[in-house]
């Protein structure tokens, strides 16, 4: 059975997540709905990070194995047409080997945090971004940033629902950058714990608006206590941008 | 009576367009309805730009003669609020001399125009973007664009319902560049024909594709007659960007 890498883009808003669950639409359904489309059977559809309700991806991956080879064009534009009706699209498909797998062959993950900084409510962007109504310091939330970078106890900064074995993890990078009244904030690590790009823009926000000093958001790790963390930021402006193999 | 120019912002798809019609919800009545509810009286919008129905803007003017002064960011945030249901959003409120008219007073308007050129359908973008297929070339696109930029009679690029008195128009700038799988066309002129930059946009489009060459494009400009346009490009893609004062 040939193994296929699907490197796909969705709008979370209309999903209960990324991963089947028994209630509401997952990304996941639609994309084995696609397949079943093509294929005829069921075949399920392994992602490389389970994004929650509302968070959003530009390069997910999942890998497939179907009963016979298709031409990867072919998967393409064939499982894009049965999920037409879906905000989920397959963008690029590669034959891999058979070793491949989308979770645990991935050495670093991509995920990208759109804050909006206005007034006014958003409306192209609605549902796309978080909006922010004070004045950020962007790169007072880049310096603190910094502080999170390196091998530390997450706990603070992971959901209590968190399945991870260990609460200790690598941030490879992170930084935060304005572009207008927008900023982004970038991150990369080989994985993530459960809300943890999400817990630390919430409490990164804080340092933006003055209400946290950098030594704040410090203690605030040290303190490895998830009730120290700031208010978790909304799914809205959360988005798998790129998974590295 | 106090007149204030506002900057508006709108995601243009669940509207009929920007002005009221009988039929259909308008972007004018949302504003309306907006400024009713910080005023309590009917008080008419006057945009700077008729957008049609599905057209979204970034930055679209109009102005409004409220019966009392009031605060700058009182207007935005109080007609916001009420306009929350919906994709509008006020992002300036500037008080102005009684003789500033939005449309007559404006010396330029920008309009963007985003292609998204691949075979995947689209997620986050869609209703925002044009889909375009087949490979496009930019650079012939951006060359043959600039045949039409002057003063020319542009029957070929309006629409038959167009109420303009004279098909004569300045085309003063438009430029055609791709970011990745995306072509943005920008446009500038005093003033645009109905429906000139969809048409425009779904001429230059068959000349990406290189089913039209420079020539048969000034050809079509030349001809003075509707029926040498290309089909004209969806709404979806096109958004008034900035007006000119």
């Amino acid at each position: 059975m040939p193994r296929y890498k699907l490197t796909i883009e969705y709008n979370g808003a209309p999903f209960c997540g990324w991963q089947s669950q028994q209630n509401g639409l997952a990304v996941q359904d639609v994309l084995e709905a696609g397949i079943k489309g093509l294929c005829g059977v069921d075949i399920r559809v392994n992602g490389a990070g389970r994004t929650d309700a509302g968070v959003h991806a530009l390069g997910q991956v999942a890998h497939v194995d179907l009963p016979e080879p298709v031409a990867t064009d072919t998967i393409r534009d064939a499982v894009n047409a049965h999920m037409r009706a879906k905000p989920v699209s397959i963008v690029e498909v590669e034959e891999v080997p058979a070793d491949f797998e989308a979770r645990f062959s991935a050495i670093r993950r991509h995920y990208l945090y759109r804050i909006v900084n206005r007034r006014a409510p958003l409306t192209l962007d609605r549902g796309q971004a978080w909006l922010v109504f004070k004045p950020l310091d962007a790169d007072a939330m880049h310096a603190a940033a910094q502080l999170l970078v390196g091998l530390h106890d997450f706990t603070t900064f992971r959901s209590t629902q968190c399945q991870s074995k260990s609460p200790v993890k690598t941030l490879d990078a992170i930084s935060v950058s304005r572009y207008g009244e927008e900023i982004e904030i970038a991150t990369e690590a080989r994985s993530f714990l459960h809300n943890q790009v999400r817990s630390i823009v919430g409490s990164l926000k804080l340092v933006g608006e003055g209400r946290w000093s950098p030594r704040m958001l410090e203690r605030a790790l040290e303190a490895r206590d998830r009730t120290a963390c700031g208010p978790v930021a909304p799914p809205d402006g959360l988005y798998l941008l790129k998974v590295d193999y």
